[in-house]
């Protein structure tokens, strides 16, 4: 982890602008050069071979002792060592202490493995270095990116082929857009969906130009407020802050048994909305595919609902997005091509490298209300993919989404979603079956929450005494805390918990084991593994004889 | 451009499970891993000469010929080729008409040429795949992030080795934070101005959380803003909007001769400002390199004014940041420490791949106000560098940045950096010693603006009839803007063009060209085929016999 010592300072490297130049264009020797390319074949050919060898799923080595070793903050003035050496560095000292997410044993977050294939598209995409906020420097690439959202546009709303023809390489229209990732779409979104409801009028030039306090004046009301299930990502109150609607309005409705939104909460809560004369709703959002949970809200009952009240519907498919294009599970997103915007990552079920997320719109005229244009690029009328963007300068990371639909096809992708989702299912029956755990609730996609429950405690917890029910969680998280600790340590394994609420009272949060399932390496063998671990550390940790609980 | 039609349907790659997996781990066939390496070395090892051989610079083809081939819009059941196929096809198809940024002729944006290593460097990040939101999916590389960040904060800021050694790995502080590029960047800074003027108080739990309406009334005022110099980027005003602050708030202040900003101008609107009991200065920017002419403001007095007036003073050194590396050069940022917040490019001037850009803060508790947590991950307390960040999922940028230093040094950097300052100037007295040019102004850092202006005007142009003068740059105007284009679509060589307004009238507008020089590779040959070309066109375009102007 320190700088080696013992590599030789090369100031030659950097001594001359003929040497520059040379380190500009190539390495700086043959030797150099066998290095790199051993390094290089490895990790473009036999990624998760590499991986494995050189990379901790987690390790146990505390944070503290880590980073000790990371504290020098000055710059040297002369090259610290030749390239291949930094390299071999990267290999040799930081990536043994970097996560493993690639394992078929870390299924604790949506980051996983890629194929090795995204590896060589991301290559491509940074020796073309494109910057797609222009056509100027990129070109086809802003051409294949408007194609490409087209393609992921039918796939979610299936309008007509004319539709698309008129739309896919319209410079004025905007299916959607690339996106640093699901946090930024589900903000841009929400910037539009603001950005609607307050256009310019008479005497008022729209809140983009005169801003929010402005807007709620012309409009004459004071608040406005968004609407979503408890299980909405954090994302969503921060979209609110950063706009300036404030991350308090952005309003959590309870949510049924299944973790989706309750529509009659929603309903009473946009009732009572429309009551308020001085409130107006902005947006309501539907999760496709709750981050902690995986639940899908129920998106064709909420955009009737949209409907209804004349308000923007945007649905959060961050994660769950990919599920479209597989037939048999498909059914799953019922009622998404209601929404007015659509937020789907790339990194997640696209099996994408970090970071990519993109948004969609029903309208392709919607993002007009977010255009901005520049004097030295992004002219009025032109292709300039910037113009309607919350970023500016922009990697073309459509190349890649775009390469991989076409190696893979939508039935491999397919293959890989419907294994997830069955995998789910598959050990959702093992958790039921083992006497000390307990399933919070069957998986709908493919991540499943369970926890730690000892035999004893299962009468009690399905009966009506609330005080003891209480008691029993408070012990139950403090068990689930320790043991996921204790696995995540030992290293070999990695499972997520989380807290789940369900009202604003702390004492009715239950902390759940969380795993998402997305490794077509990952099967019941390498489950049991993990649940076996668990059982054991349990075991061993709160036996009677450890007098722990 | 269109898929090709030769290569065989090989749904058997995902016919079965199996084959899935195989896919996901390693080329389907020896066969296939020999073309891909072939084209996996060209381009990792011979980066400059792949693009040379592949890239067009720009290329006559019309964009409606070009797009006209991408209006396919139904995704492929079958995998639409095998891998390798797909890769030849973006070499031989896509990368041909994408623009060639490494090329020494294309001047013309700051996307440039980068040194082959990025490329390596980038396939590493993409390979681990790390997700930097939280310590679980990233581990020592958010610790790396840390340092990398501290070693910039250092060099921007220059404060004591005991303020570093507290800071640099303290989890609870923030020294500044990778964000996707500029634009972001400069949102992120504005966002935490924003906060910091309207924070908690009696009957009020602040800005982020009860909304900018919210924020007015509770500090009894109804509007706020922003000053910027005329030159200042446009994602300043599009943070503006986002913020819900209103991009008109964002007011643009004259600038002096050399495009910097007017001190007077600006102490006046300040002025103003107080004077108006009910508007409130959120920040101060200054510009460390606008983008159109390349242009320091200056810093150290603006940064004076704003402890005056006790406000945010934010400097975008998107462009111009890079210099600090260079000892001969970083006095033309001198006062850059006085900011609050400062805005780096890594795509930019580190000469990283896109897309990568940083914030920086002066006060390293100063982001707390931005701090957002979940549930399953950032909880407080945490190293999640997810807590305080706009994005959520981010890959690990911080790594290319910190071997990069490694490799080059800051001497390294200061080559590239005194090399791009030294040539504008060589280019600026070429111009001067050209008849049918006019230099606009005496370049400052590596952006150089000029316009093609033939003799016979020039004496016009130097004296006092303004009504003459607007004829002229009428004239002017047009010739520039054809010239550009014809030089644009003739392929060989790429200079852009920008709109300088000097005020709000649109007729005292000038149109120049604009070249950011930061390719090691562009020098005075090149730059003199560059003006050659463009006196040809003019010549050609616009003899006395073509009669055009």
């Amino acid at each position: 982890m320190k700088p080696s010592n013992t590599s030789t300072k090369s100031s030659a490297l950097v001594a001359d602008w003929e040497a520059l130049q040379r380190i500009f264009i190539r390495p700086e020797s043959d030797a150099a050069k066998e290095a790199l390319l051993k390094y290089m074949e490895q990790i473009l050919f036999g990624l998760h071979d590499f991986l494995q060898k050189n990379v901790g799923i987690t390790e146990e080595i505390s944070l503290k002792a880590l980073s000790d070793n990371f504290t020098v903050t000055a710059i040297s003035p002369h090259p610290e060592k030749k390239l291949a050496d930094v390299i071999t560095d990267l290999i040799k000292n930081i990536a043994p202490h970097a996560v493993n997410v690639a394992s078929p044993y870390f299924i604790g977050h949506m980051t996983s493995a890629i194929p090795f294939f995204m590896v060589h598209l991301k290559t491509i995409v940074a020796a073309l270095n494109q910057n797609v906020v222009k056509l100027e420097t990129s070109k086809v690439v802003s051409i294949v990116e408007k194609q490409v959202l087209a393609k992921i546009h039918r796939l979610i709303y299936k309008k007509s082929l004319s539709f698309y023809d008129r739309h896919v390489q319209n410079t004025r229209t905007t299916l959607g857009a690339f996106v640093e990732g699901g946090t930024t779409a589900n903000l841009t979104a929400l910037w539009v969906a603001r950005n609607t409801v307050f256009p310019p009028k008479e005497g008022f030039s729209g809140v983009e130009e005169e801003g929010l306090s402005a807007a709620y004046k012309a409009y004459g009301i004071e608040r406005c407020v968004i609407l979503v299930s408890r299980r909405g990502h954090y994302s969503l109150r921060k979209a609110g802050g950063i706009l300036g609607i404030g991350n308090q309005n952005v309003i959590p409705i309870d949510v049924d048994a299944h973790h989706r939104i309750d529509l009659d909460c929603l309903k009473t809560e946009i009732d009572k909305i429309n009551l308020t004369r001085n409130t107006r709703l902005i947006a309501v959002i539907g999760i496709a595919g709750t981050t902690e949970t995986g639940s899908v809200d129920p998106l064709r009952q909420i955009g009737e609902i949209c409907k209804e009240n004349h308000t923007h519907f945007h649905v959060d498919a961050a994660w769950g997005g990919a599920v479209l294009l597989s037939d048999k599970y498909k059914h799953l997103l019922d009622g998404i091509e209601l929404a007015d915007s659509v937020t789907i990552d790339g990194h997640k079920q696209f099996y994408m490298p970090m970071s990519c997320g993109m948004i969609y719109l029903n309208n392709p005229e919607k993002m007009n209300v977010i255009a901005y244009h520049a004097n030295y690029v992004n002219r009025p009328g032109s292709v300039d993919l910037g113009i309607k963007s919350l970023a500016g300068s922009r990697e073309a990371n459509s190349l890649i989404l775009d390469s991989a639909l076409k190696i893979m096809g939508s039935k491999g992708y397919a293959l890989l979603l419907d294994h997830g989702i069955e995998l789910a299912r598959k050990l959702a029956d093992e958790i039921n079956r083992r006497a000390s755990f307990e399933l919070i609730m069957p998986p709908e996609l493919n991540i499943i929450i369970y926890r730690l429950c000892p035999e004893k405690y299962h009468e009690v917890l399905s009966g009506e005494d609330s005080e003891q029910k209480k008691n029993i969680n408070k012990k139950l998280n403090a068990i689930n805390r320790i043991v996921q600790r204790i696995q995540r340590e030992a290293g070999r394994s990695f499972v997520s918990r989380t807290t789940l609420n369900f009202d604003s009272t702390p004492e009715n949060e239950i902390i759940v084991l969380r795993c998402a399932l997305m490794n077509p390496m990952t099967d019941m063998n390498v489950l049991n593994d993990i649940l076996d671990e668990q059982e054991e550390i349990y075991n061993t940790r709160f036996s009677p004889d450890s007098g722990s609980i």
